[in-house]
């Protein structure tokens, strides 16, 4: 039985707290939140008891801390709760600030404690059956991989000037899709962007539809497309070319219901939200991080692979300010 | 809170023990089986305590009782319970005995107590939308439904020998469906059946691939298809056609991912059986179920309604036997 | 080449003239019709000649004759054109009188002169897709077919009286695919319909919307649905289930597009009516018969087998009346 | 009656003389190839004359003439035939050299002739409904479009050499589509390609997988695939994105059939290649041709427009050589 704490009971703090409750192998112990309230809620609902972070991370009765706090405090509670001696499971993105994930990084690497970042995608069953196809070979080698993902409308503009920008926010979760299905980082980014759907998002010195294509020198190209707004909800598509064919993860509808009349054929939409679409995606992520703890094997996403996330938003953040082309160099991914 | 007791441990009670301990609104207090590890075991699961029947249904703290044990003690069960002044959710079929299940609707209705029989493909999203959607008049006035219900496998020749055959077994869910969609029972019932499948089956005097039609006074008509091997998965579909337009619900996918090669297009199966694809319609079901008794609503599903489907089944037995159609009288329905 | 006369300038009578003219090895030499203007027009646009029935048939100058005329003349014609030892093709269905149908299959059998009959859904890329994978073994040996056949409007109730009503007029197209696929004649035919779409219908002695159910003896089930209106065009679909799986053969869509707004996804109807959606199964049906005819094989269509459509007609317009199921007996068949 | 004559009797030259004959208004008189045989070939399926070019264009017997001989002709060709006072349909491209282009631009607007580029695709049914639907605002503003363009397979790599590279040979016909359904040419292009497919396409200088992403002004941005191989034919589909919604056209495919087995669902591919996809779009192109001649309306695609799309393939040769945005300038549109 795996003994947990979460920091942070914010919404998607709720929705690990439901999966940890789930599991028949985990039980969450402690809730720690900057809010008192929101903690005493959340302890409240799942049986557990509300403690400063301070006292979680000197508890031995803890094993595992579940970090889904702001982002600008990740790397700190990495390093510490690994210094502590816990296995830790970090929502993503692992830093604003590639550098300071990269000491993050190295420090971390000194405990020889596991740490897992939170790419929930990897765990959607769609993508999950497109990976595991893929990997047995059923379209030979991978030439062309391309991303849909559109949120259903943008956040506050409050809310962009402090993201970190569309490419570290936003389109983090697709450079890992990328990195995860090809197997690596890229060699090479390239990114346009503009502020179309809503003015104010180019004020505060962001785009809000973004198309960046990634180059690996073996000529594997991905081409990644973003928008803050699809009007019609949460647009989540993958599509693989090989060399003997194509694999296509579609989205996810409301409901199967078909309707033809005079007017024309209609049907359901995607799901709205990322809560809808991936809530099956958090349960399956927190099996796979005590499936892992226990067996020993390697974290399903490493912390090595959140910096490579941060590293291909990185040079993209600059190819968008330039027009040119930015490697991504061995030691942006902290080799 | 209201506080439940469930009789029948096996696959459907454990089902429904998880329906009853997700929802914040109930709670499992009792559990019995004839099989003493059986109840052991799940009330252990969900923190119940074992009883026997005659226990539970003097206890007045015991609110309500969900009856999943074999088809042939739930009308003793259903009378039982209300006479003892339980409210009720039984599983479907109500008998196999028309008559019987005659009697108990006469004999619960001395009691005024509520309840309700366990159609969970009413609850299914899918199904439900579509309700909706011709309930709104999206596509006029109903004219011809078509039901596709086809099983992955046959079960074992042992079990179709007490199950009392595929129109109360297997198609009850469809008569109920075609009722509920069409809002009252049909007049005349067409059945025609063979053992095609398994002609051990046929020895055992049923049926394993049957179409039935219903026929409404008013020139509505509804046709439904079973057959207990569809060999790719759980088939369940329905389409509705009206004045204006068709409607029509489709199967649930294993996943979304679609492949295309030299050899072809390919594509994910339906999902594999009932618990797959009702598992979600169980859990609704059971809100239903607390949401009416609350509200003090009319039952989801009555009784009568449950006394309905089996004289569906009953006259469909009968035609399929002589060629004939076959009439659905006032007192098939209790009325 | 092969020189064609074409009896009938009507609306079909233009379909197969264009393809008669469209094709390679065959060459329209006369036309003939009731109406002047019409014969003068068709043979215009198609550089044939207007010659009367009686000139066509004693002009050894023509090898086959298309018969596109009233469905009352076809018996008469099969057999003059046949005496007079020209090849035909001719239109469904043979006959509206089952009886006088067997005649001709008798006189025509006499002449030893190929008749072919123009079930056109035969020829339906789709539909022959369907029967070429089941042919293959694709999905075992067959169990239950669906045939789903709805017309986007009802004609005049003034057609509808000398039509020979639903079964015989526009389902014969179903009882032929029936057939068709399952390689022979039904055994027993059940029918039920209404006129729930237009009560004038009804009083014309006819049915708009039906179900038919058809049995072979080794346990095999057909049913077929017709509707004479469905609002949103021409729905023809077609579905086997087989020991190993499903076909299913879908509408053909006006386009490809499909829209996902905040209301939801839409896409294109089906094609309108038949001559949008069976165009090229009317040029593929020519090009079978004049290929069947230059290699001697046997028709791709015999009159044996529209008298056998004729007979499933005839007894689901028996059925439809008297609820009971009827035997298609083999002096139906002609046998 | 539009007199006709065809100069080039290739391939896409015998596409163009069916439709010239199958259209009521036009007939074609004339055939020029500088093989004999193949002239002669088809000037005698459809009744056409052998002529040479020089005979061609001093008749005043000819209206129009139609180019597809080979790309290094079509500049010289346009100009003479302009200047002859002929209306021309040329095949795509203009030229391989944007200047050549550029200089026949100027010397056709000297003669004020009508000529039109056979950017197909334009009428492909599809692209058309999901164009027609965009105009219709039915998605508001047009933000992000995709284009997907997968060949079956590579040719061989002697074409590739004179083929003047992917982007002017093949992703030509895409910034074509992108440039008429978002109202003109962006503004800058960038573009990345490798010879993943096969590397002799490398050691030929070219690529044959790319992406090209066009950005516009206003913020609009456009990413293009290509593919030179896609194994299961042509893949053929454009997505747009705009402020209240997404339009998408999919692929044509075989047939409508799809099966499911225990070992999965499966469907027909699309169409194999552009003869099977665009054979209807041709013919539509013709009578887009033929109805702005008579009408005198502005050509369906003028040779400024054939010029835009030879422009961005410049660019994105340019940017693809160095990583770069590449800036499209007015100059390089004949502005």
């Amino acid at each position: 039985m795996l003994r947990v704490a979460l920091l942070g009971a914010g919404r998607i703090g709720q929705v690990h707290a439901r999966s940890i409750a789930a599991n028949g192998d985990s039980r969450l112990i402690a809730v720690a939140d900057a809010v008192p309230e929101a903690a005493q809620k959340l302890a409240a609902d799942f049986g557990a008891e509300v403690r400063s972070i301070d006292e979680i991370l000197v508890d031995d009765g803890i094993d595992a801390v579940l970090i889904a706090t702001s982002t600008d405090t990740h790397s700190d509670l990495i390093e510490r709760a690994t210094a502590a001696g816990k296995a830790v499971l970090c929502e993503k993105p692992v830093d604003l600030s590639l550098d300071r994930a990269l000491t993050a990084l190295r420090n971390v690497a000194t405990t020889g404690r596991p740490v897992m970042i939170g790419f929930n995608r990897r765990f959607d069953p769609q993508f999950a059956a497109l990976k595991a196809a893929f990997d047995r070979g059923e379209i030979g080698k991978g030439e062309l991989l391309s991303i849909t993902s559109f949120d259903p409308a943008p956040p506050p503009v409050s809310y962009i000037r402090v993201s970190g920008g569309l490419f570290r926010d936003m389109m983090i979760h697709d450079f890992d899709m990328a990195c995860w299905i090809f197997g690596g980082a890229p060699s090479r980014v390239t990114a346009a962007g503009s502020s179309i759907v809503d003015p104010a998002i180019g004020e505060a010195g962001d785009v809000d539809t973004a198309v960046v294509t990634l180059q690996w020198d073996d000529g594997r190209i991905c081409v990644i497309k973003n928008s803050r707004r699809a009007g019609y909800g949460y647009d989540q598509r993958i599509e693989l070319l090989g060399s003997k064919g194509l694999l296509s993860a579609r989205n996810v509808l409301e409901n199967t219901v078909e309707k033809i009349t005079a007017e024309g054929a209609s049907a359901a939409k995607p799901v709205y939200f990322f809560l809808e679409r991936y809530m099956r995606a958090y349960e399956i992520e927190w099996t796979a991080f005590i499936d892992a703890l226990r067996s020993g094997a390697r974290m399903p996403v490493t912390l090595g692979e959140g910096v490579a996330a941060l590293a291909c938003a990185e040079a993209a953040t600059r190819s968008a300010a330039t027009g040119a082309t930015v490697a991504v160099t061995p030691d942006m991914l902290g080799a």
